[in-house]
């Protein structure tokens, strides 16, 4: 076998370093370049982002931002002590505790204690079971997951105050966000999950903030984490989706550690030509890394779902509620539920007999009808008992979903007409949990609420939101691990 | 900010799973296929790699196979001693041992012990910072470092026959190196280091054989190692290009760690349209991975570096200690050394002057030079001390290389003009440690020895590759971890 021109080079790559790496990469600057994004030298990505990440400060951010920061880990903290029990946890946390390092932090909901990296894994995966997370739109990323597992394990292993705590949370959210953007969306449609890829990153920034990176170790912390890109589309709908994020979260916390004590990666892992943007995705736009740095946040667009589905079912669920409360329509008087909607509602949600709650997740009959029933779209309601509740049965089989043009799939209009021939109409333009239409403080607690119950005693949870909205007043960010385990 | 189709359809991902997910992805199956590759539907790779990983068996193994099996073990033992000391094992050593978990196995040359994932993550760090370890010329994957990292930390804890060890490195090569081949060149080129990216996929084929994985926990375990591949060339040069192996063998090890306790990922993760191959690279070539699996196998192409440098010196290192040791030839007599190379070598290798090891890693003529002072070229011979050894320095000087055609980037015609006119020539066609002509097994030994000088007792040496000679034997191959630790 003779040996081609790549094998030499890879073999050579021995420690393809400092002179002959320039030689080798100038012979290859020389060439056409084939990405025409590589024509044009990029800014120093890795650096500047690096840079900020250490210069970001609680004092610094914008009151809009800290207050999305502090919604953005109490939605966090929530959905994490939810899933808890979740199988998917059970599995994982049997798994992995023959091997896990000393006891330094806590899962939520739950009496184990892990290594940081083990612990910030398995709230990661807890956090994102219902897919009930948090959500930046521009690019489907759930911030906190990644980011929040791995600092609150490290704040549960080392003291760290809620203004530092809340400054990593915000500075995570933006590295992972603003590289998310620069690759979306021809990274994600080419099939990456991109919560884990853009993820790492997040974690990695925010991690080794909180541990005191130099600039040159932050540098190469983001270059370990984009060595370690996590999870494809292909897994969704099985327990490797919840792992991503939680990947993610260990990964940058790996990648940082080995950071902090001098573990050396290349200064320029997420611009240069073999590096990770324009490896990963065949789109790589500095400027929504390198711009507005400081002055515009992506933390503060995080939205939250209010509804523990897809958000194509979000608009009839909001109206059914709306209907209900306001209106005062009992479920046993409708006739009929008339909904006008967007294609993709059927396409994706068009199930009309579901049989589990899973199922009830695809069925906008059933969110519909549930959401009369019972006032409420949570995870509770996409139970298989829900699903199979006789009241819920017989009303699905009255809503009539009409495809309409000119209707968002974001949007609905609904008709409620009842047996004495009453109607009731809502237009939902922008469902609650939009951006135009933020769930409120306290529809994030009813979720929270909600999420903990049956999982931790109510007066526990409350004290767990009480500390989460206080964040940046603690002491000691750890205490909210340590006030979220079961038994506290 | 209104929510775009993508962003609908990823909230709905909620678990996009069953009869939703179905349709949707009819819907998409609908439209023009942007990539020719995933027109046609692929077989069931991930399936029927399973299938054989969890059929194969010593006994079935051929006998060429079994003996490049040892022989790539042995070699990746020696290169796993010989960085045991280096910073970069030390930074890790230091930065991991605050949370790991319980001592069950050491590292080789040192003292200290690991949880599993953490061994694997060290040894295979540890193997790879000369770039001396083993390769796989048709994909320059070095395979053997994800692959026995793991699969020796695992058997470090619990006992495992040398047979089904060696069983279990021979199925993780081929998983790796047969992934490799089915999307190499265009996965490399793009920028992935596809040690790391296709390694994970071997440790988590050899550790899920030996921990006795069901079919579907083969699957979901290489499901998940599909979602963490390692590792990008923008980082040769540093630290971070020994990470790529160590960490593709943590997370192999993880995936099937997982998998064994019914942590579910997708059937078709490296095959599906939005799976491992279709994401990371533009070129599948499915019967690479299914063709011939029991007939032909990849680890008997692995090849082993005689030379601790890139491939492009080996032939004139080769020529030159032949020259040396065959006809009696003392560096002292050399007025002059002429080469006749392919012009990858001097774009690679062309530094004349170099002044530290690593520098002289890239220079043909200190090659030649310490070839002819030292009759070797080993990680010795690429030292700051070999390097300024007034000898060589002089020697080099009168080393000549000139760029011809019709010569091979892997061969060499070396002529050495004594000052007394005498001249010596030598064409090399195939160097030492080509698949042509590989190093014999007195050779491996000489290696393994020199990396083993000042890190174990000579003795102790031996009796490390004793045990790996006699690997098939072996009632216990965790005895081979356990002797090569330092002070055994």
């Amino acid at each position: 076998m003779s040996m081609n021109r790549r094998s030499l080079i890879g073999a050579a790559g021995l420690a393809l370093t400092a002179p002959a790496l320039q030689g080798a990469q100038a012979a290859e600057a020389a060439k056409p370049a084939a990405n025409a994004a590589a024509k044009a030298a990029p800014p120093h990505v890795t650096k500047i982002l690096a840079q900020w990440i250490l210069g970001s400060s609680y004092d610094a951010l914008p009151e809009p931002v800290r207050r999305e920061g502090v919604r953005s880990f109490l939605n966090w903290v929530g959905v994490a002590i939810g899933g808890s029990h979740h199988e998917t946890v059970d599995v994982a946390v049997s798994a992995l505790q023959p091997f896990s390092g000393p006891p330094q932090a806590g899962l939520f909901g739950r009496t184990e204690r892990f290594d940081i990296m083990n612990a910030a894994f398995l709230n990661g995966v807890s956090s994102h079971i219902f897919d009930f997370d948090d959500t930046h739109l521009k690019t489907i990323i759930h911030p906190a997951g990644p980011v929040a597992s791995a600092i609150l394990a490290y704040a549960a292993m080392k003291p760290v105050s809620g203004k530092d705590f809340l400054d990593a949370l915000v500075v995570g959210i933006e590295a992972e966000c603003r590289i998310g953007n620069a690759v979306y969306p021809n990274h994600y449609d080419a099939g990456w999950h991109i919560t884990g890829t853009a993820g790492v990153f997040g974690s990695a920034a925010a991690a080794g903030k909180l541990m005191g990176l130099t600039e040159q170790q932050m540098v190469y912390a983001l270059g370990l984490a984009a060595s370690q890109p996590v999870g494809l589309r292909e897994s969704f709908g099985s327990m490797n989706k919840s792992f991503n994020p939680g990947r993610a979260a260990s990964n940058g916390l790996f990648a940082a550690i080995l950071a902090a004590k001098g573990f050396t990666s290349s200064d320029g892992m997420i611009e240069a030509k073999r590096g990770w943007a324009n490896t990963i995705s065949t789109k790589q736009d500095w400027s929504q890394i390198t711009d507005g740095l400081g002055t515009r946040y992506e933390a503060q667009l995080n939205t939250y779902k209010p509804f523990a589905c897809g958000i194509v079912m979000h608009p009839t669920i909001d109206a059914a509620i709306q209907i209900r409360d306001q209106d005062h329509v009992k479920p046993e008087d409708i006739q009929r539920v008339d909904l006008k909607v967007h294609p993709l509602v059927l396409e994706l949600t068009g199930k009309t007999a579901p049989k589990t709650g899973l199922e009830g997740k695809f069925s906008i009959y059933h969110a519909a009808a549930v959401a009369f029933v019972e006032g409420a779209g949570g995870e509770k309601q996409f139970s298989d008992r829900a699903v199979n509740d006789p009241r819920v049965v017989a009303l699905r089989q009255k809503v009539v979903p009409v495809i309409t043009p000119g209707v968002d799939p974001a949007q609905v209009d609904m008709t409620v007409t009842l047996n004495d021939g009453r109607t009731f109409h809502r237009h939902i333009e922008h469902a609650i949990g939009s951006v135009e239409k933020p769930m409120s403080d306290a529809q994030l607690e009813a979720k929270f609420t909600d999420l903990a119950a049956g999982i931790l005693p109510d007066a526990q949870a409350r004290k767990v939101m009480q500390l989460c909205w206080s964040l940046p007043e603690l002491k000691d960010a750890g205490d909210v691990a340590r006030a979220g385990v079961a038994g506290a």
